[in-house]
């Protein structure tokens, strides 16, 4: 597959989703929070909207809905779970930028949310949208019965906690000094980046009522495409600078950071993202021409240049 | 009734209760992170140990406990949804020091998380401790039926996001500068602190299939002490002295903080505590003596001196 010829209807598909998911997030951030609360916290909902309505490719919320498509489901149900994971996502980034983590004054070009407000802000706003989220599920309003609520519940937030995305986040800060090995690099990256993207790709199955056995292909998918996105992100810190990232680039050669690149090399890297792309068009192979728009995203993803 | 004839018993009961939690926390903190995760991300788990297994009163789960025991719920049900609402009030806690927010040195008289580990640590430990309360309620090892899990989740979410808990600090952070009125600093009170203490006591009518009618009775209870453990809070703010409250005392004042003693004074708000214990005496007469030990909470929660 070329991917220069499928691009437009690939591009033209992932700016669709992200408007979808966009008007949600904004109806859900706005609208939604009137009925629940005593009084309004304005700034902090300020500073929620601000970590979330950043103009981000929204490729979680991509995979969700494009993953769920592909059953037939409910297409009002995958976008709320779609707005949850892209909450989540957003509330990580939050917390990565703070001065005691990344300490990164930039994200896509704009100041970061503790920079444009400050690190009170910026923790609670984080917190906010990583409880929101799980309230956005469990709510009635997606339209789905209460055990595949349950069920998406108990997935997303094993994706995201101590054993998933916190705990790689964790890990990582440890790198720098603890020097891990190729696979204590794997199994990092399996966490911090791997599990949402494996989440949003199971999710879609877990939405759509999928078999077990389609559902675990849905995971394992995810699962290639997540380490492709990271090889893809280290690739690019070595081989981009900052006006094309909209962050700051040569991070973590700069900090001394292990990755499989700084490992292995340009070549090798690109080599084993090319295997991840069949990997991931192997895998989805029972689901035919239904898959198309999906094989595009597992090559966008490796292929991206910010 | 005289809370000094029956706190031995209520003490007892609260003793025991939170014994039953650091169990269970324990256990979950230790053996069942280790099935979910790919790897160990030692340091992280260890923060989140040391922000949750710090000897505090357990006063939340006691109360979802207790609420549980009236509708004779399944106690190892009630005991996990405890633990969780305790991993919900400790991240708040450790969020809440960071230098960032209110900070802290001390909590219950040790080095709060960051002091002991680093902000980075704090922050993610404060994540992790949040996102694995989902986890742990959303379990089926939580013996309750996947409708009643998904009902605890969404209210908790609810109790502990923007239009709860973390509205209320965000709340809190602006009333230096905004100076609230006296309606202001009960709604601003009613997030912060009260929003959890109602979710425990209505999480246990939810636990027990109680009726609407019992869990809205239950639901007011918890808001009626809620507002008493802050008066009671904002009194030994500044009756106590650090020695006595295991933290600083004195800070609200030397914050120029409005609390309602500030505007009331002492006087006016043991009197209004009084009055709400009578109220929430008077929402549990329906139960008769299998609530005797709730009434014996109220009086600890309005009287006690750290």
């Amino acid at each position: 597959m070329d991917k220069n010829s499928l691009a437009p209807h690939f591009t033209t598909a992932l700016a669709t989703r992200a408007m979808q998911v966009e008007t949600i997030l904004q109806k859900l951030l706005d609208e939604r929070l009137r009925a629940g609360e005593i009084a309004r916290p304005e700034r902090l909902m300020a500073a929620m909207r601000y970590g979330v309505l950043n103009g981000g490719k929204r490729l979680r919320p991509f995979l969700v809905m494009e993953t769920a498509a592909l059953f037939g489901a409910n297409e009002e149900a995958a976008l709320r779970v779609a707005a949850a994971l892209e909450s989540i996502h957003c509330y990580s980034l939050v917390h990565d930028d703070l001065p005691a983590m990344d300490d990164d004054d930039l994200r896509r070009g704009q100041p970061t949310l503790h920079k444009a407000f400050d690190e009170a802000a910026a923790i609670l706003a984080g917190d906010s949208l990583l409880t929101y989220a799980f309230d956005i599920i469990a709510s009635e309003e997606t339209e789905l019965d209460a055990a595949t609520r349950l069920e998406l519940v108990l997935s997303l937030a094993r994706a995201a906690g101590p054993g998933g995305m916190a705990g790689g986040q964790a890990l990582d800060l440890m790198a720098e000094e603890q020097n891990p090995d190729e696979a204590g690099i794997i199994t990092l990256q399996a966490m911090k980046t791997g599990a949402l993207i494996r989440f949003a790709c199971e999710s879609g199955a877990i939405i759509g009522g999928a078999t077990r056995q389609e559902r675990e292909r849905l995971a394992e998918f995810g699962s290639a495409i997540g380490l492709a996105f990271q090889l893809a992100d280290d690739l690019l810190d070595v081989t981009s600078d900052a006006a094309h990232l909209g962050k700051a680039a040569g991070k973590d050669a700069a900090a001394g950071k292990a990755t499989l690149v700084a490992l292995h090399g340009i070549d090798w890297t690109r080599n084993q993202l090319a295997g991840l792309v069949a990997q991931a068009e192997e895998l989805l192979s029972p689901f035919g021409d239904k898959a198309e728009i999906l094989k595009q995203a597992a090559h966008f993803i490796a292929n991206r240049e910010s």
